[in-house]
């Protein structure tokens, strides 16, 4: 797919991945929590795959939970929390810019007596610390701001939040499914607590994603999917050793330079009268434009077929502007002129 | 390994069946949920996996919603209902003898002021239909029983209790994660409301399965995992294309007959003192013996060094008798002499 520009909604599997996950599906296929040889043949696959991608973090291997995804991911961290505080309920923090799922998690806590403040964005969807710091309550028990927004790639400053959070005693979870791998994180510098992250946004299998949860095995995190004690008793279900080994095998050989469609993309970008949304600080794979006329995007999209969103995938089948774009004050008819074109992502440093 | 009998704990996933799914992984790996032809290449994938899981069980495509597997389609199954009832409450009638996921997630929703009722089985570990009419109460919001038992291979009566709950017009939920394929199944002939199944039990990959949903773009279950709409909004994430299509591919290529192994398991089992749990009606790939003496078990063990289980793999790591065996009134010493041979599966017949 040589037109295909949307690495932010899911991004391929390579063949060198797709090797190393194969042994665990059809030759050492034992669950994991088998106590036989196979089986911890399976389990020790797992370890070494949850250390690497807790070295990853600067996390301990026992904090990390792995999941089906970044959207379970995110539900266990919200839900997890406020399922703690069903008798009193209580208050979360989150933005108005965050993923579906996390929104629409917070809205059912709100149907159930909850009470959410979603913080807005700038016009370039940045979310002020400041604005967090005002918002904190008494009966705060949650703050949740995503890393990387996934439409406008706008990087938000969870160092800030982190610290703020800190301070105030709260635990700060952060969605990274758009920054694990692209930025650098060490959960303890940035003050997180939890973070949520995926296998398909960094050319590993869909279907497993991750959170880290700090002193998992003390946490008291009410799990979402109950089962026979796995992933330190806060996620059920038979641990799916070949997607594990190959989310590990993508963090492995995740690209430290970007891929030489990016120059070919900027130079096709010049020709066209467009602005970039997201403000200064964005990844450089996500790129969110504008085109001024209908005029400009009717001569874009005839000369550049390319497989490109407007808004993310989950809001791809929906044809309004969508929520992000509409926080930052986008108009309808704007939105409509908005795409999000996304390039194969890379690691942007490593400090 | 071929000393591998451990097959009801999990299955190896074919190279028909990794082909199947490749083409998914890196060159079709487009995100389900994008507008664009990619994007609907792979819904479109989806859908016909779809229709082909929900034909074997005389459901309707749209009333299958993929899962991470069976213990996430059990929690969304249990935990959806419940949740609805979060104000009120109510009363949830399963068995002593569920996978650890329900009775879990069961010790959950009392723990918030559910009351559930657990059926006792008999000495073959069948629980009788009359028992579960006489729990029956005005609050009971839902009835799960599963299938076949996944430590002895008991096949229960869910076609009557299918039935005792449509009288009292209670949905009635069935873990089929270790029937399905194995055994038919038609959701309207046994008045099943909700159904769970599994990708690893059958040949297909980890990380996948599924649960049968009655009417489910009207069903007011509680997400588990909010996200962005997928799944007619009862299960958010992205979509795992490869995933659903190798469950898709092991529905389609299970297999009708026994393997030759099957033959030399029955061969060496006769010289060895021992009996069969479960009953009569049990599935013949799963064996629960239970040797007479100490002796037995150590002359089989080490003349017959399978890979085998004590118990279910969820059990597998504790050292003391499984909650099934106690259920069934087997004593701690007794427990010790017991083990769990699963041998490859397949389809008892086809209606």
């Amino acid at each position: 797919m040589n037109n295909y520009f949307d690495y932010a909604a899911s991004t391929p599997v390579s063949q060198h991945i797709l090797n190393a996950m194969k042994p665990w599906e059809n030759e050492k296929f034992a669950n994991a929590s088998s106590a036989h040889q196979a089986g911890r043949a399976s389990a020790q696959a797992i370890q070494r795959a949850r250390e690497l991608i807790a070295d990853k973090i600067g996390a301990l291997p026992s904090e990390i939970i792995f999941t089906s995804g970044a959207s379970e991911a995110n539900n266990l961290a919200i839900k997890g929390v406020a399922f703690k505080h069903l008798d009193g309920k209580g208050h979360i923090i989150t933005s108005e810019i965050e993923h579906k799922c996390i929104l629409n998690a917070c809205a059912f806590l709100e149907s159930i007596g909850f009470v959410v403040t979603y913080l807005a964005p700038d016009k370039n969807g940045r979310i002020s610390p400041s604005s967090l710091a005002e918002e904190i309550r008494s009966d705060t028990i949650l703050i949740s701001i995503h890393h990387v927004n996934n439409e406008l790639g706008t990087i938000q400053s969870i160092e800030e939040f982190g610290a703020i959070a800190f301070e105030h005693n709260i635990p700060f979870h952060t969605d990274a499914a758009q920054s694990f791998c692209k930025c650098d994180i060490d959960v303890d510098d940035m003050d997180i607590d939890m973070l949520s992250l995926s296998g398909h946004k960094i050319y590993g299998p869909k279907g497993i994603g991750a959170l880290y949860v700090r002193d998992a095995r003390d946490s008291e995190l009410v799990p979402l999917i109950h089962g026979g004690g796995q992933e330190a008793g806060l996620r059920g279900g038979t641990s799916p050793t070949p997607l594990i080994v190959g989310l590990a095998a993508a963090v492995e050989s995740y690209p430290t330079k970007s891929d030489p469609i990016e120059k070919q993309f900027l130079d096709v970008m010049t020709q066209f009268d467009c602005i970039r949304n997201g403000g200064v600080s964005v990844v450089p794979s996500t790129w969110s434009v504008t085109f001024h006329t209908d005029e400009e995007v009717t001569r874009f999209t005839s000369d550049y077929p390319w497989l490109i969103s407007q808004g993310s995938a989950c809001n791809a089948l929906s044809n309004v502007a969508s929520h992000v774009l509409s926080a930052i004050g986008m108009s309808e008819e704007v939105a409509r002129r908005t795409y999000r074109i996304s390039l194969p992502p890379y690691q942007l440093s490593e400090s």
